[in-house]
């Protein structure tokens, strides 16, 4: 019987024990802790785990594979208090949002007689928590692998291998590369999402304006319901990556700003057109695919491949775009515009 | 037969002739307009309309309610062209998302005979076209309601009725008001979205930061997919109010520079904890109930008041956040935080 060992039973790890007691793996005994014994019992009642253990020394002693899937601020002490009961050929990986400091840690705190293989799910919801965990939490999304530079193939082998089991897409990056882009893709619209809800939620129409609110501005600030400690641990961790995008993005604004100001119409118009039809792309396209595409398959022309990534609709959509500014370049300055002087 | 007139079948004309013919009324004509007339084939094979009208003035033509669904700039224009062909006692209604210059149209442009009383449905999804229409779209969502001043009473309730039909929830509200409030919550989150979409696109690492983002990313972008005349025609007619909650957005923006910046550390986790807090809130208490409760159920302390808003889950949190901000106040300067000054 080999053990898997989950360290942190929140959304993130619990999901983990779900996913693989779902996979039906046979000689494998998943055993969890959680510093909150409330926790680590949910965890066991939810059977997320085979068994939780009070002890975290014992739960990684003996253990095959050791998931570290706790707040990023905790992952220090944590290496520092099992680091003395790993097995020889024990493999460590993590689920931490940011990664170059996990990397620094792992080589200070860990014996070199055991593996460390970095990881970083690229799933949530904004309901955390063990008892919010899902199988299916982990499919289809990208799965981040950051190996240490000593780690063995055959760790990364096994690291791989899970994620491949519970439905991610294994995505090897390196440390700082990946802080650098999840700076863009994760953490800043973390800070935007969270940005609006509090400056809306700040004003004193606040009544109103949360009797008005719908769909887009819910959507928009989903990720102000992160926890508080994750979002925090990440701005602390990742802060120069979190610094330069926060940058660029008020920038970013600066253009709209100016654009709107300066009442640049046309310009207004295809930026906005441009982003509608760049990100109904993005979404038709679907999650990348890197296998090769037999020459014979491979489209002849723009339209064909168009149609082949993002279905004959959009294909529609970007025709009717193309017309639309054409008109409204037609229309030019004859017909002006009413109402743009407006108090 | 009375008839109801809906003139541009987009995503919310569509919807609303299938809400329309969902509430079965009786005695009932819904005939279509819209000056695309593969778009009118459409609503009339899909059956969101009776029958759809081929000229506008003979579509308008003895409605007892003709509602304007077109994007914003064209209103305009179908006000001018219909205004001599409304029957005396018609009640004109339109959808747009501002409302301060439609009303300056309205009483510019229509007949004093017909009653003008402006809407605004706080619906929308992110793919447009009458084919995405649902006859759901605007259940439990709010429905802007402005009476122009020599509007009837008559017909502020017979569009009153029509909302309420269609399961959404009237919101009475003057037009400058209107404009300010949705620059908030409507406007600024599209301007937000659209520009982390188009801030990350244009960057060169976009192939690696596509493959890397997750639903976090697609979530808070989701309105970068606005149909681009709308986003162009919201900031047009409603540049002030944008420009004023942008200007704040990048203030907001600013702050949470500085706390990243000067390492604020417990600043910014009470800033994360409150917003986490706020939002589960905001989404859990769901629409407000605006209906007086009897005395007898009234919560006796703020504890009950909150159990009975938003649920004991949530009571709980707060008791989770209170205590990990205690936690974190006692650890203090005495556990510090690595990796703070890491570049």
């Amino acid at each position: 019987m080999e053990r898997i060992t989950i360290i942190g039973l929140g959304l993130i790890g619990g999901s983990l024990g779900l996913a693989l007691k779902a996979a039906k793996l046979t000689g494998i005994e998943i055993v969890g802790y959680d510093k909150d014994t409330a926790t680590a019992g949910d965890a066991r009642r939810l059977r997320v785990v085979d068994k939780s253990e009070p002890s975290l020394q014992r739960a990684v002693r003996d253990a095959r594979l050791v998931i570290i899937a706790t707040p990023i601020m905790a992952i220090r002490g944590v290496m520092e208090e099992i680091a003395g009961e790993l097995r020889e050929d024990c493999v460590v990986t993590d689920t931490a949002s940011t990664k170059a400091i996990v990397m620094e840690w792992a080589s200070q705190l860990l014996p070199a007689t055991v593996s460390f293989v970095g990881g970083h799910p690229m799933a949530g919801k904004e309901t955390g928590g063990v008892q919010n965990g899902e199988a299916k939490l982990f499919a289809g999304k990208p799965y981040c692998i950051i190996p240490a530079a000593d780690a063995s193939e055959g760790a990364v082998r096994v690291v791989t291998s899970i994620i491949q089991l519970i439905g991610a897409r294994p995505f090897f990056i390196g440390a700082d590369e990946h802080d650098r882009y999840v700076a863009a893709v994760s953490h800043l619209p973390l800070i935007l999402s969270t940005a609006l809800f509090t400056l809306v939620r700040g004003s004193p129409a606040w009544p109103e304006l949360s009797s008005l609110a719908s769909s887009g501005f819910r959507d928009v600030t989903r990720l102000a319901s992160t926890d508080a400690e994750l979002s925090h641990d990440i701005c602390l961790t990742n802060r120069e990556g979190v610094l330069h995008w926060l940058d660029r993005a008020v920038e970013e604004l600066g253009r709209y700003r100016e654009l709107l100001q300066e009442g640049r119409e046309e310009e207004l118009f295809k930026n906005f057109a441009r982003a509608e039809l760049e990100r109904d792309t993005y979404v038709a396209a679907g999650p990348p695919v890197r296998e090769p595409v037999a020459a014979e398959e491979l489209p002849t022309s723009g339209e064909q491949l168009a149609a082949l990534l993002v279905g004959q609709r959009l294909v529609r959509r970007v025709k009717d775009i193309g017309k639309l500014l054409e008109e409204r370049q037609d229309r030019g300055g004859r017909q002006g515009v009413e109402g743009r002087d407006r108090p």
